[in-house]
């Protein structure tokens, strides 16, 4: 194939992301074809319904109703996979792809999460490409700062808002005041939440996200199952106010850091300082943040999520395709990735939040304080406040006082402890709040 | 040459980026060779000083005494250029080695605002690569991002703080209440300033940076005479406090923006919204803002200057030449760039502030209200103050008052009417301050 020669491009899935790549790749073709060095050219499609108008032309590329019967066709030089799912389709018409040395371009962080070195490997015997920019935060180009901006650089901790579903709730919550239930229900009005919340919320589509920061941060093999994740529906209004008094803001965050003992792969809702430039990312928003040994800290922020963002990385991977661009699709060869050491969550370090609400009678307070200090957890501040309020599972109002705790830096396992002891004693009513805070 | 042999390093200028590059190439030997599919190895260096201790073995390369013997020795693959300086020796040497086919990394910002486009003809003559990630806003890969990344996307305006020294003076003036003068000696004692600060404080330091990003984003030739530079020498301490009450911070940005009549480039204070990005970045961070019709905007942001994350970028390109990515040097052919067209200072749309001082008579303020009204200049705001001091050239103490007006959206040229109506009719004492405002 000469390096000349239009890019031939097939697509699988023309939803809102495929939609957007077409129209990109026609609307600005001589910009592209220009920075490509070659013309890229829409060469077939494969998607469920021919007939619906999807505002733009499809008229002179071929159609398929099987994406792995296109990719065999002889038409297409790379594959874009965007149909989703870990396995199935997806999957199959990937592998095709790459065995037969079609370059793939993927938004897929599902599969890349579950079969991501594996695709590598095929893409590396192939010697083609297997990009994807998409997978990951959008259209900021993480992928690539990961994989050849920062290359000179150990990382030490890959970490950012990932889910804008989850960012705009907490932010909706900050900023209204409300529930996370009407957030959420708000969220699924404008189209930022699915029907059913559960991947974005329960914090499940971040952790896909981060596995595959972490295999590139780090060199590690991907290791879905070894990530910590909590969601944020447990976060109530009045953790969001306690967050704004006391100079944090909540965060979903992902987290991949280096520690002695292995990494910590955690996804949690996070108390970051106000004035942390992540702690500024309000709405859909996404932001990554990397700390390398010699750049130093970098953040970068921009729209996560949306058909014309997601078609901006696309392209972007398209174009270093048509540029002779292909390098190692995890950064390193598939076959050099290290096993995932896991840190254990228990050993984390880092400074907490907690909320507990004391009934109201003498000693309480004290009874606290002294398992805190028994568990050798300093304390940056304790404020205690009078309430009165229908706790779950309570049949009649109680009087009860609310005791926000910030803790310096200590380890899980001694705030875990703590909190068990106290809760065992029965000095407190209901479910303690415990919210990691990352300082720096 | 086999693509498995290890690429051979010529650095020349051996300052403090270059023993960073060097530090990091020894100490984080193993990963860069694992991302860059083989070893890159320091084989020669060029420095005036041999015995200098800089921390670092260079026991077991070749020391040259001139770049260009360097560059001809047959030693290198890759020339590194740290020398510094728009012509000259750096220029010479680059030259050099491009014509006989190797790489060249730099982070000559001031070379490249001169030669880039003719260096990157010779690179691509050559097919070799001109990296050049270090020579805008450090450790931030905004370089690979306009190239690579946002390729798909027509940009419509790049932005940002390109320049550490002034965003730290600025910073300071903010938090400290303090005169540019005061600011200015601090950070000189900090070494975030030069002796003469010129280059830095006047924005042309800034201007350098943004005449590589107006080429990468537009696709036009490098046009560093076409350039509006203020710097910010200017600002008063009022100007900060007053800037603070009205919901702006002042940033000296350089600013690239696509208009219906041509191109702005621009380098001055800005007046920001304080819940900005940009507004939020502070000390001697830098950010870079982009605008494409696709991704929307996003945000980048880090270390812009110092010898480590500088020395970050000079390696990711190293990478990049070790895996065998080369790519046009300015995102496209150089012989492709257009010219660059530009937009007209005055025909500049944006909010303004303006403050003026006005000796304490009757009618002084309702003149400045008439002719502002007569330029058809909407004003969102207009505060007056009383005051009393020594204006600059009055020999005794006068009374006046002081007016801040915040404009909405009108042109440079119906301000700078109105101005100049309001100093002749000697309605104002001292020079009007105004200062631009980038609102979104």
């Amino acid at each position: 194939m000469d390096n000349r020669d239009p890019l031939r491009i097939g697509i699988a899935g023309l939803g809102v992301v495929g939609g957007a790549v077409v129209r990109m790749i026609q609307g600005n073709e001589a910009l592209i074809s220009q920075r490509a060095g070659r013309a890229i050219r829409l060469a077939a499609v494969c998607a469920r319904d021919r007939n619906r108008d999807r505002g733009f032309s499809t008229e002179t590329v071929t159609w398929f109703d099987d994406p792995v019967t296109m990719v065999r066709s002889g038409e297409i030089d790379v594959f874009v996979e965007l149909i989703g799912g870990e396995g199935g389709i997806a999957l199959e018409s990937s592998q095709a792809a790459l065995s037969c040395g079609h370059h793939v371009v993927t938004a897929n962080k599902a599969m890349l999460a579950g079969h991501g070195a594996a695709l590598a490997e095929l893409a590396e015997a192939s010697g083609v490409a297997l990009n994807f920019e998409a997978a990951v935060a959008g259209g900021i180009p993480i992928v690539k700062a990961l994989r050849e901006s920062l290359a000179g650089n150990a990382i030490s901790r890959v970490y950012g808002i990932l889910n804008g579903t989850c960012n705009y709730i907490l932010s909706q919550m900050e900023s209204e005041g409300s529930t996370f239930a009407d957030c959420l229900k708000s969220a699924q009005e404008l189209g930022y939440a699915e029907a059913d919340p559960t991947f974005d919320v329960e914090g499940i589509d971040t952790a896909h996200k981060l596995v595959i920061l972490t295999c590139l941060a780090f060199g590690t093999q991907i290791a879905k199952d070894e990530i910590f994740i909590e969601g944020i529906s447990s976060i109530e209004p009045e953790d969001i106010a306690a967050a704004e008094q006391l100079g944090y803001r909540i965060r979903l965050l992902g987290v991949a850091q280096m520690t002695d003992t292995g990494i910590e792969q955690r996804v949690h809702p996070t108390m970051v300082p106000k004035d942390s430039q992540i702690a500024r990312i309000s709405g859909v928003t996404n932001a990554v943040a990397v700390d390398g040994d010699f750049v130093g800290s970098i953040v970068l922020s921009g729209p996560g999520a949306g058909g014309e963002a997601t078609a901006s990385a696309v392209v972007g991977d398209l174009v270093d395709i048509g540029r002779g661009a292909t390098g190692f699709p995890l950064g390193r060869p598939a076959a050099s990735l290290v096993p995932y050491q896991r840190a254990r969550m228990r050993a984390h370090q880092g400074g907490y939040y907690l909320r507990l609400h004391v009934p109201d009678r003498p000693g309480g307070f004290a009874t606290i304080a002294t398992y805190m200090a028994d568990a050798g957890i300093s304390l940056e501040s304790i404020v205690q406040r009078e309430g009165r309020s229908r706790l779950a599972g309570d049949q009649a109002e109680t009087s009860f006082r609310t005791v926000t705790i910030i803790t310096h830096d200590t380890t899980e396992l001694a705030v875990r402890d703590a909190l068990e002891r106290i809760v065992n004693e029965g000095v407190v009513a209901g479910r303690p709040q415990m919210i990691r805070i990352e300082r720096h």
